[in-house]
């Protein structure tokens, strides 16, 4: 009989897989733990056999070390938030939970001391997917006070899945900072052999001791292997792969820097806000009666009418900012309806702003007839920006400014390198 | 003073400017046609000067050419939907706009001439973005009428912007085929110098005409250049660039081939459905209650409980495949009313299935607690498909198939290259 925790060989009519058996509360499935670290499930209708090759005991790892300070080193603060940078494997379901004591991460990765002197604290242990506006209040508080303290750097550990939303919101959160705040996460947790969170944290950290740099940004791995990390600006990067440690893709911009995790060596590949401010200013307030609306192709005026009344919505248009609604000589009906949708969430007191499901490339309204339409309507432009960053600046702009008319010029101007200056003509011939 | 028409410089803060003037209803905006094509929109307020530097007539082209057929060539069909590949300058609002008459393309393409002889169908005249389900049912019976005259092959000129979900719905609908049916776009109009309709036209061409390929795929521009186009799978292709003409990238999956523009190479890079079948099995039928969400950091209970009723419901979740609603110690109450919300739904009678908005990547419901959570309330994982495809798919299977069960199986296996086999244990360690 095999028991949770042991080495098995896993027989199916395809392949042969070997790994840790693990404890599992589902009847019609087996989990195994992978050597690389990761998690397989397996019907067991697939199971062919099961067969014990050793006991499993290789996931225990040895955690909380004793914090030395050197005055020679910086000091920086490690937020944590939860997240896959913190996260073990939970031995009752087999699935990896996040639940990290701050103390761990220093016992895990005792590179770190070289680096600098590290305070720790547990804001919170959440998914990132479970992030919501008011969450960036309490975090931003947290920043104030680790600034008022004097601390040289903050590095805030995440959850991947909204890391880059987080990035974005801090951005604008946070108006003026005297000091780096760095997002790092992992995507592999840090009981795993294969994980990245060593590497992305290591990195985070000799960029702010080694550095000028002062502002939000994220530090992960530039590609697939462990190299180099990127630090990419905070409103301009996307999770592009649910799984791969280098899933993380400045969009519409490019890094800011580049960290040789082996020689530790840091390039500059573009300007960058630098230790020239003494003030923290930070304006909190996200307004939530927010959404995004990403257009399919089954679009009906109710999917756009239900944000009647809504403060802000970004829609995911298709290709330059489109949506469904204009009909030559049609068989359906139904889109003669999705003008006036969008026109009564305007009209409501609404500000609709596009921007482009391709992510890659710019929000155009003058191209194509379909773009003025939307325009005529009152759809604001979202130029470049990502459709979360727009989520995110939109929610910013409509809590701390006044006056419709000004929120709608804001969201179309760069404020924290969301915006790209509209491309010169030359780069239109692509 | 300057008329539409007129070559002008146009001077503004930043830049000066050289182009066409584009008549305009507008009042508060310039509109310029640029050497590339491309059309500009500068606001008044920010134009210094206008100089006008020429007379411009040079957007005229000729069109509709006599066709001529050989006995020798392979018949290829164009079917016509609109979109720019068919696209020319509205010179009343300075747009481009979409009208286009069959005979127009060979007109303006006479090199077709030498790879087939062509027929050529305008079936509408439409943006792709006004694409719906029942437009598939009419491109449908437009194949079946084509396959039954017996041509070697079928290009359906389509907008980019939902080309990629026209070709997953029509390699759904059209479950055999005898021969090739190749989807082109542009993105830019024919009728500018820069226009990549021409090129992806005739790779489209030469490819049905020297190959044994037989299936629905998509051509178009691999790279920045105008040196090859690719062959891309039906299911696994998404526009990932709002302006770019190599905006087509396949995801999760390779090209099929690669067909070199200049000295009509072609290669084949992986297995691909030969033209050993004699029947076309057509299965058009789609449903029209489903509909995709994409999850974004501010989601209300009310925009999961909004699709209570509906046949079939595509999440686009974060990471692996997840949404908010799992609150350990939260500040946020709402949270708690998403699984009872995403629950509701499901047992309304809707099919839920995940994806990942990350696109690259596979849904995995077995990694992290909040995966099986959603697995656990009935979320169904969409595996590696695309969302959109995952959509199709979807109203595919509920317009086609009986018992949800079944339709929960099937969406769940690889019928058309929409999912790959999970991957190997090897390839975790990425």
């Amino acid at each position: 009989m095999t028991k949770a925790g042991d080495k098995v060989k896993i027989t199916t009519k395809d392949e042969t897989i070997e790994g840790i058996l693990m404890p599992n509360e589902e009847t019609d499935s087996v989990i195994m733990k992978l050597n690389n670290g990761y998690n397989i499930g397996i019907e067991k209708d697939e199971v062919k056999r099961i067969e014990k090759v050793g006991e499993g005991n290789a996931l225990i790892i040895s955690h909380a070390k004793k914090i030395k300070k050197s005055p020679k080193l910086p000091n920086i603060t490690i937020l944590h938030t939860g997240g896959t940078i913190a996260s073990k494997v939970d031995y009752k379901t087999g699935a990896v939970y996040s639940s990290f004591k701050p103390e761990d991460l220093l016992g895990m990765f005792p590179e770190l001391e070289e680096i600098a002197n590290f305070d720790s604290k547990l804001i919170s242990n959440m998914w990132s997917d479970d992030l919501r506006f008011k969450h960036f209040e309490v975090i931003a508080k947290e920043i104030e006070k680790e600034v008022k303290k004097g601390v040289d750097g903050i590095i805030i550990g995440i959850g991947t899945d909204n890391l880059a939303v987080a990035s974005a919101a801090l951005a604008f959160i946070i108006e003026e900072t005297p000091i780096p705040i760095i997002l790092v996460g992992a995507q592999r947790s840090s009981d795993r052999g294969s994980s990245d969170a060593a590497m992305n944290l290591i990195c985070a950290a000799e960029f702010i001791a080694k550095t000028d740099f002062a502002g939000v940004a994220i530090c992960m791995h530039e590609k697939m292997d462990d190299k180099t990390s990127a630090i990419m600006p905070a409103c301009k990067t996307a999770k592009l792969h649910s799984s791969r440690r280098d899933a993380f893709k400045v969009v519409n911009d490019s890094i800011i820097a580049r960290i040789n995790y082996e020689i530790k060596k840091i390039d500059f590949l573009k300007e960058y806000p630098k230790k020239d401010r003494k003030n923290l200013i930070i304006k909190p307030k996200m307004e939530e009666k927010v959404a995004l609306l990403k257009i399919h192709i089954n679009m009906f005026p109710e999917q756009f009418e239900f944000f009647k009344g809504y403060k802000g919505l970004v829609i995911e248009g298709t290709g330059l900012g489109h949506t469904p609604g204009q009909v030559p000589n049609d068989i359906c009906s139904i889109h003669k309806k999705i003008y006036p949708a969008i026109k009564s969430v305007i009209d409501s007191g609404c500000i609709v702003v596009m921007t482009t499901q391709c992510l890659f490339g710019r929000v155009q309204m003058h191209v194509y007839s379909k773009g003025t339409d939307l325009a005529n309507l009152g759809v604001v432009s979202g130029e470049d920006m990502l459709p979360n960053t727009a989520l995110v600046k939109l929610s910013w702009l409509l809590g701390n400014y006044e006056g419709k008319e000004e929120i709608k010029r804001l969201i179309q101007i760069n404020l924290r390198g969301e915006i790209n200056p509209r491309i010169e003509p030359a780069q239109y011939v692509e």
